[in-house]
């Protein structure tokens, strides 16, 4: 079972973000699920070629720590709405969360041309803190790992 | 005293990150320099209205930690060149760092339109390891800070 589209359910004025904003036309719509069957959260994305790193055939490291970050603050409106008792089915407004910190620890290069997964599952939520684990894949072998703490926006 | 541009400095074949790479037509070309007289590094940018954030008239996170992964990498290079007691003036290669591990805290919305000021100062330096701490500031405040531990190349 998967949800829609998480970053869908954001409300119109918070839906112009680069790297996942279903509003920005310039931006790369970065789109995340909740997976109720395992508890965690899912993107998958192929990034542009043009987000080289250093070497051609490695992707930025900027571009994964962005990935990160969207998917994170994704992953954690969705485990705060869920707390909450409400649905991911677009029935009712999700969570809004922002990024408090964002830590990632790159493991080895991460290829181009690949479809990359990034997957989140939650640590712990104390009130409007929600920390979430991240981790990005390609070709099944882990490349990143991250640490998000992000913020609940009061109404 | 400011150094020539740090990434102009790094090998051809290390110069293709969309971030910074001199190569990378398509890219953003940050620019970091090392300040003799201060012992820190600064790149100066105005990042493309593009790379808005949730909201549209602040600045995308992701990019914030991409401004702070490049930059942080270039400083590593360069504080690590200096320890082994080379120059800054391309006379002679510098030291290549890759990131390890970036954490970045986001303390305030950052600003659209607005240039923004990265600095970056040494912490440690362990063999291969160099840490370094990272500093955003946009109209003298500061938006987030970050730190990073870079991992040297071997020749």
């Amino acid at each position: 079972m998967s949800s829609p589209i998480l970053q869908h359910l954001y409300p119109e004025e918070f839906s112009h973000c680069f790297g996942c904003g279903r509003l920005n036309k310039e931006g790369t719509q970065l789109q995340s699920h909740y997976l109720a069957d395992k508890n965690l959260t899912l993107a998958k994305v192929i990034p542009d070629t043009k987000y080289t790193g250093g070497v051609p055939n490695h992707l930025y490291g900027g571009i994964i720590a962005s990935l990160l970050d969207c998917h994170g603050a994704a992953s954690a409106a969705a485990f705060k709405s869920l707390e909450e008792g409400k649905k991911l089915d677009g029935s009712e407004p999700i969570a809004r969360c922002v990024t408090g910190t964002l830590s990632v620890r790159y493991i080895k290069p991460t290829p181009l041309n690949v479809e990359l997964h990034i997957t989140g599952k939650l640590i712990s939520i104390e009130n409007r803190k929600i920390t979430v684990g991240l981790s990005l894949t390609a070709n099944g072998e882990e490349c990143a790992t991250g640490e998000m703490l992000a913020i609940q926006l009061k109404d």
